[in-house]
């Protein structure tokens, strides 16, 4: 399948690679790609820059936002949840109309300091403003709540017996995306609604970061118990 | 030991009687006493009127709020999230001062319809409001994030294989109130930190209303696998 992953950092890469690695036909979008693929450095995470990551992902198309966007079928938001809005702009809103949009991403706000607070809870989301500017696309709120390891692998926790949350208003989204999900080895995916749904999935991001700060490790997951 | 609970709803007689039935000396607080047992009939969610379940469980003591602070070595708040600050203010300071407070509400608000929205959460809590009203009182957040009967029998989820999240400021108040929840099954308790950690706990209960929607019953909880 043609995807397109919105966004060069860690969870970009991870996906992007993941996504290639199963055959798919991936293009990762960025606001200028000369400037994307000269970044060689690792940033303060240790995440390789771009530029040094695509040299081990030869096959990972990388283009601009609207390059990305018509190339594919599934989208990936793993831009930070602040950028999204004006990368989507970017985009182009007649290149997004139809298509599937897979947001990863959260509205941590790290202007106060650590732990980040949200940007936006309670009642409203990230996964909700975007459906409300981009009405024609198919949005799915997925993967945000764990690190870029255990969402591309989560056997590396517990053996995968845990639990992915996904959400959004349309149906065959919801069951492409699971279908996507369940392919990276993920066994308990829980539908747990429409869009809305989006501000409990997103807050879970205080806890999550409680207990990375608790385990020093990001290889932990939620699993519901029932 | 001597243990007050504020609060004569399903969390308040839920507690009451697991305490008691461990052989806790319990005294239930109550705005006022004659009116609270002068009520028999079920109320819309099925929990017997408090008089009813009194007349089950007559070990249990029932007074007023400065009467069941003062009663209590242990004090457990399991009136509703909107109104724990006026009770405390009825228990009286002077009462509350050195104890330690198992914060059992939610800052729910069901005033926008249903589900709730939180009427305080990301950059405040309730646990934080109550520790900073009363600054006297050692507040130790816990048993929020499940419903009454797991709280108290966390057995009848899964064998109890699932987690309970603790926090609050005072290491010695946690380590009370992580034997007496290890007292009702609990076997997963972390200490997630200080009492800032309740904005995490708190900000699980839209995750946990979706899931509950979902299964249609609130036997499940959440387990962090790591």
């Amino acid at each position: 399948m043609r995807i397109a992953v919105f966004g060069t950092g860690m969870v970009g890469q991870a996906l992007a690679a993941r996504l290639a690695e199963q055959g798919h036909d991936v293009m990762v979008g960025t606001r200028d790609v000369a400037q994307a693929l000269a970044r060689k450095d690792p940033d303060g995470r240790g995440t390789p820059g771009f530029g040094a990551w695509h040299a081990g992902h030869p096959r990972v198309q990388v283009g601009t936002f609207p390059q990305a966007a018509a190339h594919g079928e599934i989208l990936v938001n793993a831009t930070s949840g602040t950028a999204v809005l004006e990368v989507l702009g970017q985009a182009g809103a007649e290149r997004l109309a139809g298509k599937v949009l897979i947001d990863v991403a959260n509205p941590l706000d790290f202007s106060k300091g650590v732990p980040p607070t949200l940007s936006v809870c309670n009642t409203d989301s990230l996964a909700e403003q975007i459906q409300r500017a981009f009405p024609a696309l198919k949005v799915v709120k997925a993967l945000n709540t764990t690190n870029a390891s255990v969402m591309t692998d989560p056997a590396t926790v517990g053996d995968a017996d845990h639990t992915l949350f996904v959400c959004g208003n349309d149906a065959e989204a919801k069951a492409r995306v699971t279908e996507l999900v369940r392919s990276f080895g993920w066994k308990d995916v829980l539908d747990v609604g429409d869009v809305t749904a989006a501000r409990a999935t997103e807050m879970l991001l205080p806890i999550w970061l409680r207990l990375f700060g608790l385990f020093k490790t990001p290889l932990f997951n939620f699993k519901v118990v029932h």
